[in-house]
């Protein structure tokens, strides 16, 4: 037997899978559909089937798998390893993922959140590896997160900790979509974002995103980017609210962990230098001067990877520690 | 030899030491003025008298003595024992405590930050003793604060983590000592709530306190809390502003850390159930719906001895550790 282990991202979208060796070096990824309307025993099949294609590839069969770990959306009851809920995957409601999934692999299944398995991915093998405390932000769809605190990922009394997208910035701001008002998630995702840009633009203000929102129906951070570079300046403007929120996010997220590092990852990130330096900016300016503070603020490295990356090696703590 | 601990804190106003058996149960305490201006020389010998004052009123000696363990106000690198600067012990300028006091008695000594203290002294034997992910806050002259996570305390990658009275909550707000805009202490520690019905009253606002402030030249927490239970409405209205600020605070530190627990401690918890209604009223108006959240907002239930059984706690712990 040669020990493996396979690492998956569950998102609303498309299924991430990696097959990895004990030294967590990737033996071979995929990505398929989730079609998650088809239902959990449907989507289920479907990663089953994706292991055991991945390992057929590696040279390897079900019974060299040591562990297997998945990044879930939550709220989820990880260890117990049910999906209670999320809004990308509407038909999951209590769903035994780690039962369902360790009966079709024949090898024990760990579940985390999502964000807590990139994180997680870049700790071990990206952005924070030569670190012990480090806090991580997804900008995406919303604003995910993962802490590292003394080497160790905080998963709080339920395994809900670091949901960081929902700490309140600006109170009585914005609507965010889990209810609360002025979190950071409704301003400065890359949904939040474009959406702030087509608002700004519905209210009269003059941009070259007009013509895309007119052409297309939307706006999507993407285009906003393109326009930033191209010295757009409702861009600009939507940038710097953004960096704005951010950095007051770092700020309160360095009082409360401390981190060494403080790591940005998802679509948003390719807008590059001319996001991270205001970010850098502002942090600058809203932080004490009571003592210099050195923590840096990067982007991650690993890029889509981080998530398999992070599960799988979950999965092998999990499995050296028993 | 009587395994024996000693716990002390280091306030700018006293100093608080207690000698502790190896359960961790109380031998003696007592209490001195720091006369932080005479010095660190004169603060440690001081220091250093009655740590064998207490252990010969309990029977024992320095020989007896397996760690002491201080809490002290930061920042500070507390892995070197060394107090940087603090506001409340002015004359303490890159002052190596750690050395000066192990020197003088012959045992190990460990140092943490004085609010990491008092939130391990309720962790270990007070309002979180059966939970292992808890938030504490103390209420008094700033705002001090505390994080366990999964049993062990989160000291971030320079020992200055938790420093939870600087979230900021409303940026742009009021100034706080520390530079910073809009951070929870500049609104609701016992010295900013008091200050905040000063300036209301300078203002025009009728209240009670008026009298107070004409008088003394200056509003207490205590007086604040005393009109408010005699129904005084600018006291009512500073109160519901403490509150708000709290409740806004505790969701925020939810969503980074998930504790089961967030313990308030300090000078205004006084204020009894008057505050801690309005706390958990507020932070239910704020917290999202997605899930129920089951986190209990309590009052700590040591007093004035958290910081002393903490620090003995941590001396302990470090022992068992080596």
């Amino acid at each position: 037997m040669s020990e493996t282990y396979v690492g998956i991202d569950l998102g609303g979208t498309n299924i991430k899978l990696g097959c990895f060796d004990s030294n967590l070096n990737l033996l071979g990824k995929t990505s398929v559909a989730t079609e998650a309307d088809s239902g959990p025993a449907a989507v289920v099949d479907k990663m089953l089937e994706s292991v055991k294609g991945l390992l057929a590839e590696a040279g390897r069969s079900l019974s060299d798998l040591s562990a297997a770990g998945v990044g879930t959306p939550g709220p989820a009851k990880y260890g117990e390893g049910i999906i209670i809920a999320s809004p990308n995957l509407p038909l999951f409601k209590n769903v035994p993922l780690k039962k369902m999934l360790s009966e079709g692999l024949g090898a024990p299944v760990i579940l985390d959140n999502d964000a807590n398995a990139a994180c997680w991915g870049e700790y071990v093998a990206g952005a924070g590896k030569d670190v012990n405390d480090m806090v991580f932000f997804t900008l995406g769809t919303g604003i995910g997160g993962g802490i590292v605190s003394g080497g160790k990922l905080v998963h709080g009394c339920d395994g809900n900790a670091a949901e960081l997208g929902h700490i309140i910035i600006y109170p009585d701001g914005r609507k965010c979509g889990c209810g609360q008002k002025g979190c950071a998630e409704a301003y400065a995702s890359a949904n939040s974002t474009a959406k702030r840009a087509t608002e700004a633009i519905q209210d009269g203000a003059e941009s070259g995103l007009k013509k895309v929102l007119a052409k297309k129906g939307e706006i999507t951070s993407k285009n906003l980017y393109e326009h930033l570079a191209k010295g757009d300046k409702l861009a600009k403007q939507i940038t710097e609210e953004t960096a704005n929120a951010l950095a007051l996010l770092c700020v309160n997220i360095l009082h409360a962990t401390a981190p060494a590092r403080i790591v940005f990852s998802g679509g948003m990130i390719a807008a590059g230098d001319a996001l991270l330096q205001r970010i850098r900016h502002y942090f600058n300016e809203y932080i004490w001067k009571l003592k210099k503070e050195t923590v840096e603020i990067c982007f991650s490295t690993l890029g889509e990877d981080a998530g398999i990356i992070g599960a799988a090696a979950i999965a092998a703590q999990w499995k050296n520690n028993t």
